[in-house]
């Protein structure tokens, strides 16, 4: 299916993509890109991958698959670097968190030089990053969404969407703005609360930690991501998120005027409500 | 130790109790006391309790160490009736998720009728109740808070401790206003919190609850508990839990003025102080 893959960034996600592609046989050839040779050399020795580079334009030169899979920040910078080394024929894609900035930039790039770009979010992750902890199963049942938008080539979409699922991944389709709407509903709201849980406790009095059991650090989990990581997806995704937030504010709001009408009746309805919405949704 | 334990209520807590205490030989008989009966046939079948009753004055008649293990709204009513049915030199505990209002109530009772008083908060539960979903090792681990106050007998305090470390628990003492406002901080507010999530999701769009993974089921998993137990610990607890959304907003507040900011360092460097917290919390 691809003859030489190219892998620009080998952390958690660029890893086990080359881990999943390198043990189902899907490349011919793996090459990976990234600044610090060391740490691209046990991937390497691994016989994950085949080629190393810390030269962007000649680590994808002749690569006709490629996935960028650096943190979000980075993307945008590499991109365009990305977009003119790859020859006239390769399919692009991404694994960026948040898809609107991402997308614009490349349909700009590609006023000026036609490449087929189809950017992806594959929803699997951990609060650890780096090459240690990817694993070939890691998009295993994964949600993978792709944002195509009316520019984007519908033979790349196909191929995007059959490298994700022979990865395991189990696709999605939304415009890049719903995208980033809907993330910051599902994940980057919940990342920002469970960081706000936290520090709530903190200014109350941090010796209420002594009786945290496990309801409490399931809820507060992803508060143990990657700073950097997730200070980029927060400033990339600022007005998804700024939605989210007036959305989840009034929830709030309005349950914690329920519990104070004293009406039994209407604060258990609406927890029921709430409980059987999140059941529903799987 | 125990020559006749009851049981006021045998539900999750009650039957883990009742399981538990069963399995270790911590008592001669026990008891069970509910309000109906078919609820009540299945542990005396499994030969868990001994006696079964749903008249509250004649089951807790003879018991030397009771637990109330009631929902908290119910714990409040039942109290003056078990503790005017309780022998003089009994010692009564409760497991309410709440403990100021109940320890007041006792302390008013004990007015009237001196009666060796302990409140105690297993901190250990599910999603579900029930005797059905009860077990012996519920307590294995949780972490069980005594409320005494300067009113305590410390001889009642010492036997109350003594059976929750036999169940398993460890024990924390604190105040019972401390108590109230620490489980606000770790277990009250997060679960409100979990209902705004899922909540906010609807209010944006309920389509976008078809891209939750892992993190999203794992933040909002205290979203799916039983109604009516948190409408009345929500409720009970109201000062506590105003307390911590006083904090929680003023937490959210302050991460959304950084982000805004749009000083990456700044940023990061909070988000890393937040991880380090909630990591060296254990």
């Amino acid at each position: 299916m691809i003859r030489r893959l190219g892998l620009v960034g080998l952390g958690l996600l660029g890893g086990s993509i080359a881990k999943a592609a390198r043990a189902d046989g899907l490349a011919d050839e793996i090459v990976a890109v990234g600044r610090d040779r060391a740490r691209l050399e046990p991937a390497l020795r691994d016989g994950v991958v085949d080629h190393v580079s810390t030269r962007l334009e000649d680590g994808v030169a002749g690569v006709d698959f490629c996935v960028l899979a650096t943190p979000v920040a980075t993307l945008a910078a590499l991109l365009p670097v990305v977009w003119h080394a790859l020859p006239a024929d390769a399919v692009l894609t991404d694994v960026g968190s948040t898809k609107a900035f991402i997308v614009e930039t490349a349909e700009g790039l590609a006023r000026r030089r036609p490449l087929a770009f189809v950017g992806s979010h594959p929803m699997a992750g951990s609060e650890q990053s780096g090459y240690g902890v990817s694993r070939p199963d890691l998009f295993r049942g994964a949600t993978v969404i792709l944002t195509p938008t009316e520019r984007t080539d519908s033979h790349a979409v196909k191929r995007v969407g059959a490298f994700w699922e022979a990865l395991g991944g189990r696709l999605v389709t939304l415009d890049p703005a719903t995208h980033d709407r809907a993330t910051a509903a599902i994940s980057h709201l919940p990342h920002l609360v469970a960081d706000a849980l936290v520090d709530a406790v903190v200014r109350m009095d941090p010796r209420f930690f002594e009786i945290a059991g496990r309801g409490f650090k399931d809820t507060t989990r992803i508060a143990a991501s990657d700073p950097q990581m997730w200070r980029e997806i927060f400033q990339e995704n600022r007005a998804g998120l700024g939605e989210a937030l007036t959305a989840f504010r009034a929830a709030l709001d309005e349950l914690e005027r329920l519990i104070d009408t004293k009406d039994a009746t209407a604060v258990e309805r609406e927890l029921d409500r709430i409980r059987r919405t999140r059941e529903a949704a799987g």
